[in-house]
């Protein structure tokens, strides 16, 4: 044992110092060797073997990985590029981790039917992935995308997968990379056969949510999975920038310094709008320059926001399916427009500001900007789950909405004490058609209206862009309506086009004579 | 002579009793036979080789080649089912068509190199017809698609037939029937030299502005053609919510019924909102019902506007190209609501109206709304025409703005007094990054902000939803904003996903520790 120990040390020697001389990889199989004989060796860690393997060692796939192991699963692992692997290794070895250096060692290494778990990129990275599997799998074996995927590239592979007997699992992940780690919220769609066999390790990997029910359900077939963690990540961005709202007008029209808004976000946080993103919210608006100033971190990042996707694919499918979707989409307008900075810069000093000032009490504003940011939110939710509705309806998916507020009460980004109410009330009723119909947000609706109807008038009168506000009010004002103008659309629709209409007093379609045919 | 009118008689007496008798219409190879020996003999009017054949007799087809024709041109005609083609040959034997009841027949009748514009439904149909002509037709020959085609599969054959040396143009027309029998708005896109084969006829035919200049030009390569026209549809949904916004607010805010709304857009359309869209909403707004009783038809007409999909195109277009078109995709929104009539009856009876009532002076109102109208409308053109100059940077296009504003002066559904602003302002400076930079566009923005603002403040106040105006002076907001709360954004990102962001106070990317690693 003691010889066995020193060669190991000695091999370890050689390997760190060529590293650091060479700054090169090229002894990866020496390492590779190494870590198997540790892990071989490791006291009293007896290995299973492997009940599940991850593909992609990043960070999101290493985080899953020690997540499921921290379970009691045995976790085979594979990366694509071999040093990742060993940096795991390197840093995890006394874990039930199996590294494997080819795909056809890590498949040949796990339990039979085998369950897959890959963490790689989304789009062409997927399909390499599965191309290299596909001759490897046997019937009955699941494969899970966990990747942030376009679900209709997922329908695509399910069907292609399902075609050989290999079932296929499109799993949205959210809560990023600590969620991973700790326990996020999962949305696995595809074969409900293929989900009970990986449901025990999901639901002990999921988050909990308070009455500790885990942040995992079956979602439906084929692309439903990825569908919801896309309506979801739509839903952040809506949440995200009427958070934003908020925060420029406490800024820019009560001219309140970082301080302030940070404790008024504190306290937000302790009622109605109790959520992690008004959380860290806070939290970021309290912290100072990293790099030596005593300026808040805020004031020195460029107001230019970034975007993965999405939030645009979300409104794209809303699009699609003929769903209203306002504040998600102007939400990711509004990134957008954000991105367009040198624009922006040069037209600041060509287009006029308005003219006056507005006059408003500072905590009569403050609350009214609570109550706005609140009222939006449900809006946003309710259009989200409008869409859900839309989407499997469209996609034949049987999606179960409550299940849907249910996992997102913990784990994800959007958690919130709020989904508690979307939960409960599709218990009351499963099959609601709008969550303003729910007497909880019907009640916020009626109580709140109005200072949303006073901010988004003083905002706009004031110059500061609020349209995600804007979005939320009209489409409650528009949901709330008897009858809207869209029938002088209908009329001039049929006058320049002859596309016809319906009448509000009969049946059938009908063209009116507008001008003499030619 | 004598003798052939006579059999000609007969024949046709045959036909029409069999046709009724039978309610059939197996006899058409006669009719068709019939339409030749008629058109044949008919008086002195000696037909040509035609220089172009048309493909599809449904209206739009129809009209576009007796438009043709009505220039001087002897047009082929050909429609799958001949029926179609035999009843234009019965309205319009007397004119330079040239009827083929096979599509064989119909290319070999054409002037070589062949010109052939299809006017058939888009997708599945427009491919089937291109299979059955790529065999038939010859290197350099030109087809040409007009109807409504998503830019990307006009790409896709354009770069097809390409390979076969068979040119291929993808066009835009707008103008609806009317337009496409006396002179429409034609946005051609394709090759280069395949234009210049068929610009003389184009220009023919196209729509001529107040100077006398046709609306039609090169627009650029491959799918550029039916991409403008795409976003001139869009922008067309636009205008139309706008002016849909208004109306509503003259109709349930000051309480004015509909003909004295009507004289309210007779007397805009004098002014610089004088367009086609103003002209005959004013008219509409005149008209009464046609099935007997006394009210206004715009009172009988079904609130639930439908739509062709161009307008969602182009919002989702807007979303991957990274460019904010907020006023459009309300536009497309407010439709998908308007649609949802049962859902928005029974809310109606659910949810709350704001309480209290708004107080204003009419005639300010009346002309509060105009200026809205009219601001909103400069927005959403900004918006259109910025989408155009993202679109034509990432598929290198090369599209020439001022150009399209200037063959959207008449015949097209959009043709407005305004595109002469627009004309001018490109004319002015050809790279103008956004109109809203414009003298022109920055002195109304200037002058009339404040009315929108108001206005703005009063609907939502008063609970009549104005999407579009909102969209609109959020849009403007925004643009004119030195900062914008994104940098609130990109710290949440950083914070739970670790995306990093960029500082305003030195160059690089950068990631805070926000909370200690795991």
């Amino acid at each position: 044992m003691a010889v066995f120990f020193h060669a190991l040390k000695c091999l370890k020697f050689a390997e760190n110092t060529l590293l650091k001389r060479f700054n090169c990889f090229i002894l990866w199989p020496v390492s590779a060797m190494l870590e198997q004989l540790k892990l071989s060796r490791l006291g009293g860690n007896v290995m299973d073997t492997p009940q599940i393997g991850v593909i992609g060692m990043a960070v999101m796939g290493k985080n899953l990985a020690l997540n499921i192991e921290s379970r009691g699963y045995t976790v085979a692992i594979f990366n694509r590029t071999a040093s990742r692997t060993q940096d795991v290794m390197k840093e995890h070895g006394d874990k039930k981790l199996v590294p494997s250096y080819t795909i056809e060692d890590f498949v040949n290494s796990l339990e039979k039917p085998r369950r897959i778990l890959m963490m790689v990129q989304a789009g062409a990275g997927t399909d390499a992935v599965i191309e290299e599997l596909i001759p490897l799998l046997d019937k009955g074996d699941v494969l899970i995308d966990g990747g942030n995927t376009f679900f209709e590239d997922t329908m695509r592979r399910n069907e292609r997968l399902d075609q050989s007997g290999i079932n296929f699992i499109g799993m949205g992940v959210s809560g990023g990379e600590l969620g991973a780690l700790q326990g996020p919220s999962l949305m696995p769609g595809g074969q409900k056969e293929a989900y009970d066999l990986v449901a025990p390790i999901l639901e002990q990997i999921a988050a909990k949510a308070e009455d500790g029910v885990p942040c995992v359900t079956y979602i439906g077939p084929n692309g439903a999975g990825h569908y919801v963690k896309m309506v979801h990540n739509g839903i952040e961005y809506g949440d995200m920038e009427l958070i934003a709202e908020s925060y420029n007008l406490l800024r820019n029209m009560l001219g309140l310094d970082v301080s302030q808004i940070a404790d008024i976000f504190a306290d937000w946080n302790k009622g109605e709008l109790d959520s992690y993103l008004i959380e860290i919210t806070a939290d970021i608006l309290t912290r100072k320059d990293d790099l030596g100033s005593d300026k808040p971190i805020v004031d020195l990042i460029l107001d230019a926001a970034g975007n993965k996707g999405t939030g645009k694919w979300s409104s794209q499918s809303a699009l699609e399916l003929g769903v209203p979707q306002g504040v998600i989409t102007e939400s990711v307008y509004q990134r957008y427009i954000s991105a367009m900075k040198d624009e922006r810069v040069n037209a600041s000093k060509v287009l006029p500001k308005p003219v006056g000032s507005v006059d408003v009490d500072q905590k009569t504003a403050i609350e009214m900007i609570r109550k706005a940011l609140y009222f939006s939110k449900l809006m946003s939710y309710a259009q989200g789950f409008e869409q859900l509705r839309f989407a499997s309806d469209n996609y034949n998916w049987d999606i179960k909405y409550g299940d849907m507020a249910k996992i997102w009460r913990a784990g994800c980004i959007i958690r919130a004490r709020f989904l508690q109410n979307i939960t409960d009330a599709y218990n009351k009723d499963a099959n609601l058609q709008n969550l303003l119909l729910d007497d909880y947000f019907e009640n916020i609706a009626k109580n709140y209206q109005e200072s949303v109807r006073d901010l988004v008038g003083l905002a706009v009168k004031a110059g500061i862009p609020v349209p995600g506000f804007a979005a939320a009010i009209s489409y409650y004002d528009s949901y709330r309506s008897e009858t809207l103008p869209a029938n002088l659309i209908q009329a001039q629709r049929d006058y320049f086009g002859a596309h016809t209409y319906q009448r509000n007093d009969r049946e059938g379609t009908f063209h009116y004579t507008w001008y003499a045919e030619q």
